[in-house]
């Protein structure tokens, strides 16, 4: 049984179901427009990377969008593909030979598939299935799939590292929930997690990718070099947690509870994620390309609006603040509300903080 | 836009989800029955009419429950299959080449998923996928099952016929919601659907089955040669059809809301499914069984409970009656308790009517 010391978040909390003002569908706009820049490269990566004895032997071609959410980032990623992929039979002249595409949407086993399932696309040319799991395991019967697709999601680590929650370690992450503001000691935990999570998840898919298949991933990560105190993400995740540290001072939730509370969110740089890459060596990497990122302030054009950023940060968090360990619906509204405020004061993050969206584009290759 | 006359069911209205009083999977015993009844047939099938062929050629082996509901009869069903398979390919000295198993679990769109994706077995030894969608259509890539299952499911139409609403047809089925007590104008409409249904589904799973592959349909029927007065299950349907018509008495729903409400159910008969296979042409007939059947007081041995019995009817039915048109929920627990005394007074259609659960097999054979 969990001991007070060693419970960790590990638990599975999805975005934020069906479609209402918090909804992680209505609140996922920065991750369409990276999606939509996304595009190109990925026809482009298509078009140039997928070898002809793909497209010649599959009876069916099958993708698979992990971490698809609920919508409808999810249909677009999947109509993107699927248009980059019939282009490329046109050009080799296999247009007669296109098969049936069958798209499989993959998240947590709590995800809202019912939203997802009746929000399909009516005219979709695909069959679409469900996949309930984890991707940090297997999903997939083996060489089953031809493509796989992931957008914001692998940031997303099985659960947070044991030893920031343990009071005897050197790694405890007392009054934090992430480790911008955190020693290194927290930071090596959370790397170590990470190194384990993605060698989990690129052996799984190693598994489930045909030779030849491809894997496109898109990351909200941090530019290369980056010390770990310039992480804008987790600056962003440091002021909730400040926020939640208010609400311990006041009396409201316990002060253990939010010591035991760690986001298991990495934020990996595209050179931290090509070493995983190299390190399994089932995938070759065929090319790693930075996507726009819009940072409100940066450039001084945009004046933050706090109750936007918290909006979007609350489609995606709620879940997992409201679920754990009884922190309670209730405090939702002040900690979010409390929240966009602060980001307010703290705009200045936006300028020293540091963050990058980028893609990378790898091929299932025979192992040696 | 569709007029009062041209209004029929149509839509898809699930088995009742969640884990309630009323809910499916705590009403759907008398299918677990047939289903266990069902579990040697379904090995002796596979481990006879499965061809080795099939054993060797896939990667993985792909099973799909059709109508699958939300568990768990749908677990159990699966895990039949499957271990029918695994026992196929050990005693065809193939053990050590038993691919990896996929099973697709498929029903309407509106099925709880979310329930069924949140209860799967963890112990399972295939890989899960969901795909909403009727079965009346394509659900699959082509040439993309091997083993397709489907329990108490095709006895569903894809809609009640148009004309039994129509009051200038001479179909009208009027103050009635099924036709054991109605004109042979009427079981013909219901026929002629069927017709239609079955070829449709039959269709789009000839497509999908690899040729060789197998599909069991497991039928709530009536024996050869019954005459629709006499199907049980119609009988049945009839008593609820009573209970609508006599709220519609007090006034408390509208009668045209009942003369507009027919069940798109059609009871068949194993000949009438044996001749719907043979017109389609892409199935062989591999066997059809009979599976035991336990009707309440037939043999006088059990008292009818009326209310055990309105809470499986309420199970399958509480969806379709609950958004019909507004019938609205709040008359669902006068229905049913007015169902399960209304039962009890009309026992003797235990001893009148007529029913039957049957299994086919059918394979997949190469079309002329």
């Amino acid at each position: 049984m969990a001991t007070e010391e060693t419970r960790t978040v590990q638990e599975a909390y999805p975005m934020m179901g069906g479609d209402g003002l918090y909804s992680y569908a209505k609140n996922s706009t920065q991750q369409r427009k990276a999606i939509d820049s996304a595009k190109e490269l990925i026809k482009k990566a298509i078009a140039e990377k997928l070898d002809k004895e793909i497209l010649l032997s599959p009876k069916s071609f099958r993708i698979a969008d992990l971490g698809c959410s609920v919508g409808p980032n999810t249909f677009f990623a999947a109509q993107n593909v699927l248009a980059a992929v019939g282009s490329k039979y046109k050009s080799e002249g296999l247009n007669s030979q296109i098969p049936d595409v069958q798209v499989f949407f993959s998240d947590h086993s709590s995800n809202d598939f019912n939203q997802l399932f009746t929000s399909l696309p009516q005219d979709r040319r695909y069959y679409a299935a469900g996949v309930p799991g984890s991707f940090h395991g297997r999903l997939f019967p083996k060489n089953s799939l031809h493509f796989v697709h992931s957008s914001f999601a692998i940031q997303w680590l099985s659960r947070a590292p044991k030893e920031v929650v343990n009071k005897n370690s050197p790694a405890w992450n007392k009054g934090r929930i992430h480790y911008s503001n955190s020693g290194d000691e927290v930071v090596l935990a959370y790397k170590a997690q990470y190194d384990k999570d993605m060698q989990q998840f690129l052996q799984a898919r190693a598994q489930e990718i045909v030779c030849g298949g491809l894997m496109v991933l898109i990351v909200p990560g941090i530019p290369n070099g980056t010390h770990h105190s310039q992480c804008l993400p987790s600056l962003t995740f440091e002021i909730l947690g400040s926020c939640l540290m208010d609400l311990a001072r006041k009396g409201i939730i316990s002060e253990e509870k939010v010591d035991s509370f760690n986001l298991p969110i990495y934020n990996m740089s595209p050179q931290e994620l090509e070493a995983a890459v190299e390190r399994n060596g089932c995938f070759s990497i065929e090319g790693v390309e930075y996507l726009p990122l819009v940072i409100p302030n940066i450039s001084g054009e945009s004046k933050i609006n706090g109750q936007v950023l918290a909006s979007y940060l609350r489609a995606a968090m709620e879940g997992i603040i409201k679920h754990y360990q009884h922190f309670g619906e209730e405090i939702l509204d002040v900690i979010f509300d409390s929240y966009g405020k602060k980001i307010e004061e703290n705009s200045s993050i936006f300028k020293f903080g540091k963050a990058v969206y980028f893609l990378i584009i790898l091929k299932r290759i025979a192992k040696n």
